[in-house]
């Protein structure tokens, strides 16, 4: 009982700076990304391409469902197809195989395609006449954000020519009774943010990558981040887009109205289809207003169930304030602290928990907070916990979620799975497979996003292991899809993922994927190796 | 200067019952709607159909967009075909007239169809042998969930076989730790709520029609709803459904994940489909827990600018406990106190809005609205308003907004319009209208939810008068289709608005709308007549 007090002292003492004589100050840190993307310099993942045509990577012999497919019968780019481009896009028509380099090849490192030409429209009008000619041509295109993603579905795999939204990076309008902005897909996250912070908005959706990532690029893989708790998903925020079809014909359905029910809402094929569909062009999107206060709780649990209860006493006690409920493992910690000499702000507990609030009063909000933690110490639910009274505290809480990824870096070759869980079972997934793995791998973690039910789950090894990769797949796929859960919560399938669509899609909807393909892009000249399986192909 | 000090005295008393030492009780009163469904016996409504071989509606003789098409060549019923749903469906084959008769007639009985086969499924199978049977012998079918639609969508146009989903009212699941509700397509949504509340949930959605509507017809119309300014729309509450196609295939997408990147999300493809694409079955849900608190104030202000200034300070300084900002002008007032005697609970002002905040701390939220209020008045943005303190001034409130609808039935015959408008822009529409209409109309009135861009116009008259459903349309639509708005904002298209659709969407998406319906229902035996144009079919 004593440890207990002990260990809860700094908790207490942390408790009596939230009372509502002293409010906390508030700095929004930099935010954690479910796409893991604070690692440059992250080696090699497991995906391994069979050797083809065109060598892409050095890797596995043995086929796996990671594979490329053979090259489809796409035409090959000839002098006259340049001719065309350099002239609707001058200057614009990228060739030169240095500057190609690093579109070529995903963040991670881990894909790299041949792509001979970038291009790099400024209008949707430009954009429109490059897919006109390239289905005409069947020439296959690889539409291409910031290039932030992880499961290849950003970079070519064979010779497709890279159709860059970077020039496209104007804001339209923003509407500051309603909160609605329009702006062209190229629009890095980043500098959306800091556009609306001025006017006293926010976006509603933050990533780690949002220094290079665009919000086309964001709305083509329906991505989560760290607001999804509060501010929901991109399918509720995004009122409408303007998209240029495989055949160049524009879609405009930019509405920039909350509320619109004549016929079938388009913008939602294209959400979430990682540009197979169409090029996104232009983004309407709801924006929330930005919170006057800010909090962030560091929390140690002794185990899964009373993280759970914690979560759910959390919702009650602090509700509509709520924004970020994350958590890791000791095992995480104790790479944070091995490989980043991050020190633990708290004890050492089995389960840590990141708690955000943001509020229009920060003595509301303190007080809400105080209450909370009294009755999460109380109750046992929490053994240790502190709370961040100002800026580099917060920024240092923060960034023992934020940093797990690097950490896991410095620790060998890192198998990494995205998942979606019942949250109840989300941490069983973690234990069964270190049970499962016992001795072949290094280190077996689990942190994530508990609130929405999404595991990151990675598994470490001194090097990359053929075995290691034999025994977690299709074991961790398997075990996903027998609670009926997801394979891919938010990175989305883009070529690694592509062929694993079966554990969390029936056949039937499979089917009608393909049928929607089939209808949008006949040729199949968008993104192709990607999102759908290949036996739809 | 002393008037407005005089007039403000109520509120300035009422806010004295803000303070911290008196929280506010709190009453979750009924709730409006967006579609207006509080008068059973509203008059017909201007939606006339042309005489054809079956007589639906005795009305005007001019061909109008809402007239109904011939009908299509399905199949006619015949005995064997009766033999087999009896067979299928024993005791629940419903071929007697006078049984039939409310289901061939929509809420406000302003459409009469000539359906002689009222199915009723309990459950996805018996709705997969419907739908594949009438598939092979291309007999057209009306699912038809709680009839509450206001555009015709939910009843017959001539012999469609209906399919109701009044027995397929299983709750399935529920998890109290996500809050993710599972049930079938038929619960009512009534029922729903009081099966959360008693779990200390909520459901996402709330509409007048509550005691009749289903789940499955709000998810096939994209319902709306009085929630939607703080838990946003179906398409982002809605995490999975269970559907049945057109040939009888069960497309199961019924996940319980909140976030699930595998794929495009079909389900997207179901919400807001009016029942043409697929019959909903199955309906997975996102619920919020239930507030602790909610409050209810009633304001006056003198310019419409003055009330958009005010939704801007209740966002600001409300922020995450503004549940709902409604409004009505004081024509709205004056209906009021002559046809229901309801007296103004504040003085005379050209606008009055309705606030609800929802919270988890009543001290907290009473603050807020104390300090909302106290700035809202000193900015002389607000002239008066009143603060419900108990329930019965809670209901009173609330009823000033929600009993507009039955006021206006005692003033004549009402032609309605559901629009949605960039928020600034909101009633320039009805001063327009006004303007435009001169002595032609008996009253033009304007209301709704101000905070979505969500204006209900109506236009009565004393008797239905072509003359001035001339005048009305298509000026209310031309003038909405100039301001890139939607001319159904939460109603849908059913029959009466199909033909309108190219005001809100270009002929491109109009096209690829009739694209999906010919890939998913070829025969088109959902749902004929409905939400398509006639020139698509």
């Amino acid at each position: 009982m004593a440890g207990i007090f002990q260990r809860s002292l700094r908790l207490r003492t942390a408790l009596r700076h939230l009372s509502p004589q002293s409010p906390l100050s508030w700095t929004v840190t930099g935010r954690h990304t479910p796409l893991d993307l604070h690692c440059p310099f992250l080696p090699s993942t497991s995906w391994q391409f069979a050797v083809c045509s065109r060598k892409l990577h050095t890797g596995a012999d043995r086929p796996s469902p990671a594979s490329a497919p053979d090259r489809l019968p796409f035409s090959r780019i000839t002098q006259e197809d340049l001719a065309f481009f350099r002239k609707i896009l001058p200057g614009r028509a990228v060739t030169d195989p240095d500057l190609l380099e690093s579109s070529n090849v995903d963040w991670l490192k881990s894909v790299k395609g041949s792509s001979e030409l970038l291009l790099r429209p400024q209008t949707t009008e430009e954009v429109s006449q490059i897919l006109k000619y390239c289905n005409s041509r069947n020439l296959a295109v690889n539409p291409q954000g910031g290039n932030t993603g992880l499961v290849g579905g950003s970079v070519p795999v064979y010779d497709e020519i890279i159709l860059s939204t970077a020039l496209m990076n104007n804001i339209l309008t923003f509407d500051s009774i309603s909160g609605i902005l329009t702006c062209q897909a190229g629009c890095v996250l980043e500098n959306l943010s800091l556009y609306l912070e001025d006017r006293d908005y926010i976006m509603p959706l933050d990533l780690g990558a949002k220094g290079s990532c665009h919000i086309g690029g964001n709305v083509a893989t329906n991505a989560g981040g760290l607001r999804l708790l509060r501010y929901g998903s991109l399918r509720g925020t995004v009122l409408g887009l303007e998209v240029v079809l495989a055949d160049g014909r524009v879609l405009d359905c930019l509405a920039t109205l909350r509320k619109d029910n004549t016929g079938y809402d388009l913008k939602q094929l294209f959400i979430g289809s990682e540009g197979t569909l169409g090029v996104i062009t232009s983004v309407s999107i709801l924006c929330p207003r930005k919170p006057k206060s800010v909090n962030v709780v560091f929390l140690g649990c002794e185990t899964f169930e009373q993280l759970l209860k914690t979560f759910q006493l959390s919702r009650g006690m602090l509700g509509e304030i709520l924004s970020a409920f994350e958590f890791l493992d000791s095992e995480c910690m104790r790479l944070l602290n091995t490989h980043l000499k991050l020190r633990n702000p708290i004890s050492d507990c089995p389960f840590y928990i990141v708690i955000e609030t943001s509020g229009s009063d920060s003595t509301h909000d303190g007080e809400k907070l105080h209450n909370f933690l009294e009755e999460a110490m109380t109750s046992s639910l929490v053994t240790d916990g502190t709370v961040a009274t100002e800026d580099s505290k917060i920024k240092a809480l923060w960034s023992m979620r934020e940093r797990v990824t690097e950490a896991l870096t410095h620790d060998g070759f890192t198998y990494k799975y995205d998942i979606s869980l019942p949250v109840e079972r989300i941490y069983q997934l973690v234990t069964d497979m270190r049970e499962h793995l016992g001795n072949r791998a290094k280190s077996v973690v689990g942190y994530g996003h508990v609130g929405d039910g999404n595991l990151h789950l990675n598994v470490t090894s001194p090097a990359k292991d053929p075995a290691l990769l034999a025994a977690i797949e299709p074991f961790v796929y398997e075990w996903t899809a027998s609670c009926n859960g997801s394979i891919s919560a938010e990175h989305g399938l883009g070529l690694k993922k592509r062929n694993y669509i079966y554990y969390s899609k029936p056949s039937q909807a499979v089917a009608l994927m393909g049928n929607i393909k089939a209808m949008l892009d006949p040729k199949g000249i968008l993104n192709p190796y990607k999102t759908l399986p290949d036996d739809l192909k």
